[in-house]
């Protein structure tokens, strides 16, 4: 059997990587990464927080760049490897990320008119400034189209495509009215690879246009132009020239154009596949599949679950959305997530620099790690960035609670692991409420790579065991999973996911003991959870810190 | 008029201080400290983290050095100066200290079998190993003498007198058994300056006995022997051969004995006053008068207030002491407090050391203070220590909320500055509502004296003016206006404090728009103190984290 290859572009928040993979066994034989060349570490920034934008021209430069230097890379590491042997390319961006284009699907940050203009760039993901459009939409949706919102977690977010859009057409009109349409970064690329950008040709995916954009099937896709119209009339006008149809990342938008063939040293006329989000295509690397958590842990994190769209799902409360083939064909796609994980822990080593500025995270993980569960009788709320998943507010802050006059730093650190590990649990059981089986969880992410004491807590507070994916890329591997399936080695993802993904050996298994005192903790993180966390929660808390205590004292005896 | 000079010894927890102060205006024209020289910087210590004993034979020796090196001093500063011109001393003791004495009033630790016995030593007023005991005393006090409990805060503490010796009895049988009676540390040192030890001479202070050995006159002094005998028999037994009267600090124990003279370098035949616990001394040196409330602030706190004996005084839930006499003659003494001010402030910066180990106080004070108030949305408890007043609840832990991924040090310390500031308001108010006007607030103590920020908050808080005492040594200076008063220079305390006392000119003044602010968190903090704290609240707190978000925006607007 020949060799056959397939390569993953994998877009994110300040850079872009290239994968080269082995279909036959998911090798991953080289990799190139190029950081942004725009902004700050390749975000544009303004005096507003909020603001958050990409220059699309890091795109181009980025896909070029990085595919040249992975094929050099694996020419270097595999024995008579060519171009000729890459069979298709997949992409993943970070998301929601539009940007708009003109009549021919070119940004119109490439206009000189607009060089300039942030809000003619890509809105990154974790641009904030439609905050008072989201609500207006949330508002909407809830008074005459619930239904939008069933789907996306009961609010629709700041971060997500109208209220980005409806932001500029308020704030920017200029650039709204220059615009012939908005395209998704993850839809975006593809098409520029592939010349298919002009509105007329282009394929958008529905992942984007699912979690972010309320398309649904089942009322016609997008949001109808009535609803919209209610936001503003031009809002309603954009509807009609955004796409009806939106594919699953089994489907190919087009093939390798000769000028990208050129640019990149690739074959020209490869197939491209549709794009997705990162985290949808880190959740395929990871080898989803029904019954399988898939948790991206990183910063923040996303919990990714599938489940047939044969069986009956119910709307689940608090999930960021639910959306058919959005992770694989012919299933559900579920996200859930927690607002900031690793970003917790970063601001305890960055901001408070417990014992001098050269403390790590290595140092504090260490000394965690020789307490018991129990013993620091700390207890901490997740919420240092808000509550995605379940109660999908950003108006919560974080909570420590347990201190004495001797609480140390790595007691703080094990009990802000801990906390986390409560808000994974949280969401686990959240998914299983609603009749969906966790029977694997598989980690991938910075975290679950380089943290074996996060691994541990969360297998003990979970009672459940923790795999890691195989892979320290996986979103890029679910591009390139994406890529060898429109590339015709397998027939479908579940296919390409048996050969191309695995897990690594160690697996972190739960040991009883400790999970019999994590169930206590966690009984009094559920009571601060719902106490602070919900309006329908009534009760005391005078018990939560004498527990605490019990519990310290039975650890230290 | 010839000059006269009164002394006072200030016994603590690591050393004792000498104090000469002129009684005509209250200058302290010489001073000398003598550190313990057993244990620990004074304490001893064992395994059990619970135990801390002092060694008497540090208070013989200390009221020798000291008194003599601050004649010397005296000699130096104050041009002929003669030790025949102090009339009087007075002595403050920490406390409940009580150790145990033979037949004759000696210290069963001078004697050879028990030198190193740690039960034969004095019992350190933060000796907790009586905890058990404690909790039996309360809940046979419940049971059958709950007016013993009413002037103590509702609950009998380990660090108080009967607890000691109970759990000497309980497990120090021939300890107990040796002892003839127990004396406090602050009844000791009067009766061994004046050759007074002896159990048939021996005077005791109301003080120590009315707040920590439920001493009242209205049950005949000590719990009864019925109650006692309930505890154990061998308890009846002690209470028979303790003294049937206390005596407030006016009075005199007797007169220097040709010793004590010759050890000192004093004048034989001065007289000694009834000896106090620290703090009322401390009020009494800050000017303490009805309506004044006095704050002694250390590590921990002591709110002392009078209330003439002529007017109606309900008992106050939640106070630690409610005694006649015990600060000022003919006034009920009030005794209120914080578990931990500056401890509090002591553990972020020695157990936390954001930033370094060589992180200062005054730098992250210095930061704090360019902080507006509800900028940082941050709420703390200020129970790391547990609650004193007004919740008398040591099972209580440490609490902060509101941090985001940004939240910096400084911010944590001013919110740790805050929650103490909201801790010394519950106390105010608690006095208020059960009609106790504090019609001025006198702060004295290290962080009154280290901590112009904290003054200020206090200020801003509260909404009233804070004002320091101008002595930096406030309970040695109680003890030498008690030692004025039995030389003769006054007819009574009061007369004394008015002319030995005073304020320093500056007065921190509450900013109005600050305590706006102040007065919206106060409402958060006492959500958090009722909801944790008592076991009648029922509410939820889902306003909280968002109110500290709005009251936070419009601070950085």
């Amino acid at each position: 059997m020949k060799p056959q290859f397939a390569i993953g572009l994998d877009y994110g928040t300040n850079s872009v990587r290239a994968l080269i993979v082995n279909c036959a066994n998911g090798r991953e034989i080289a990799t190139a990464v190029w950081n942004f060349a725009h902004g700050t570490k390749g975000v544009i920034l303004s005096r507003d927080p909020n603001l958050a934008r990409q220059h699309p021209a890091d795109y181009v430069t980025g896909a070029e760049k990085t595919v040249r230097a992975a094929l050099a890379a694996a020419k270097r590491s595999v024995r008579g490897f060519r171009p000729e042997q890459i069979i298709g390319i997949g992409v993943d961006t970070t998301g929601s990320t539009p940007l708009p284009v003109d009549a021919d699907g070119r940004p119109l940050a490439f206009d000189k008119r607009f060089a300039k203009n942030p809000a003619a760039m890509a809105w990154l993901w974790k641009d904030h400034t439609g905050v008072a459009e989201a609500a207006e939409i949330t508002a909407l949706a809830r008074e005459i189209r619930p239904q939008y919102l069933a789907k996306c977690g009961g609010t629709y977010s700041s971060e997500w495509f109208f209220s980005k859009i409806l932001h500029c057409l308020r704030t920017s009109p200029e650039v709204f009215d220059a615009a012939h349409m908005w395209v998704e970064c993850a839809d975006w690329i593809p098409a520029m690879l592939t010349g298919t950008e002009h509105p007329d040709n282009l394929s958008i995916g529905i992942c984007a246009a699912g979690h972010k954009a309320m398309f649904h099937n089942s009322w016609g896709g997008y949001p109808d132009e009535e609803f919209l119209a209610r936001l503003d009339p031009k809002m309603a006008e954009l509807r009609r020239r955004l796409r009806p149809v939106a594919a699953t990342i089994d489907k190919t938008v087009g093939r390798l154009t000769a000028d990208w063939a050129k640019r990149t040293g690739l074959p020209p006329g490869l197939p491209v596949a549709v794009g997705a989000f990162d985290a949808h295509l880190g959740a395929v690397g990871s080898g989803i599949a029904p019954g399988t958590l898939a948790k991206i842990i990183g910063t923040s994190t996303c919990d990714m679950m599938v489940v047939p769209q044969s069986q009956e799902l119910a709307d689940i409360p608090g999930l960021c959305g639910i959306v058919p083939g959005s992770i694989l064909p012919g299933h559900f796609g579920l996200e859930a997530g927690q607002s900031a994980v690793g970003d917790i822990f970063n601001w305890f080593v960055s901001y408070i620099q417990p014992g001098g500025k050269s403390v790590t995270h290595e140092a504090l993980e260490s000394a965690a790690a020789k307490l018991k569960p129990g013993e620091s009788g700390l207890l901490a709320l997740d919420w240092n960035n808000g509550n995605r998943t379940i109660l999908v507010d950003q108006r919560l802050t974080g909570l420590i609670m347990g201190q004495t006059l001797y609480t140390t730093p790595p007691e703080i650190y094990r009990a802000l692991i801990e906390a986390t590990a409560f808000g994974a649990l949280t969401i686990i059981n959240r998914f299983e409420e609603y009749g969906v089986r966790v029977e694997q969880i598989v980690n991938c992410g910075g975290i679950a790579e380089k943290s074996p004491l996060t691994m541990q807590i969360y297998a003990d507070v979970t009672g459940r065991p923790m795999k890691v994916s195989r892979s320290a890329q996986t979103c890029a591997l679910g591009a390139a999973i994406a890529g060898a399936v429109v590339g015709g080695a397998f027939p479908d993802c579940g296919s390409a996911q048996r050969a191309m993904t695995g897990l690594k050996p160690r697996v972190f298994k739960p040991d009883p003991a400790a999970h019999a005192v994590y169930r206590e903790i966690y009984a009094q993180y559920r009571v601060l959870h719902d106490a602070f966390g919900t309006a329908t929660w009534n009760g005391n808390l005078h018990n939560v810190m004498k527990s605490l205590l019990a519990i310290r004292n039975r650890a230290r005896a």
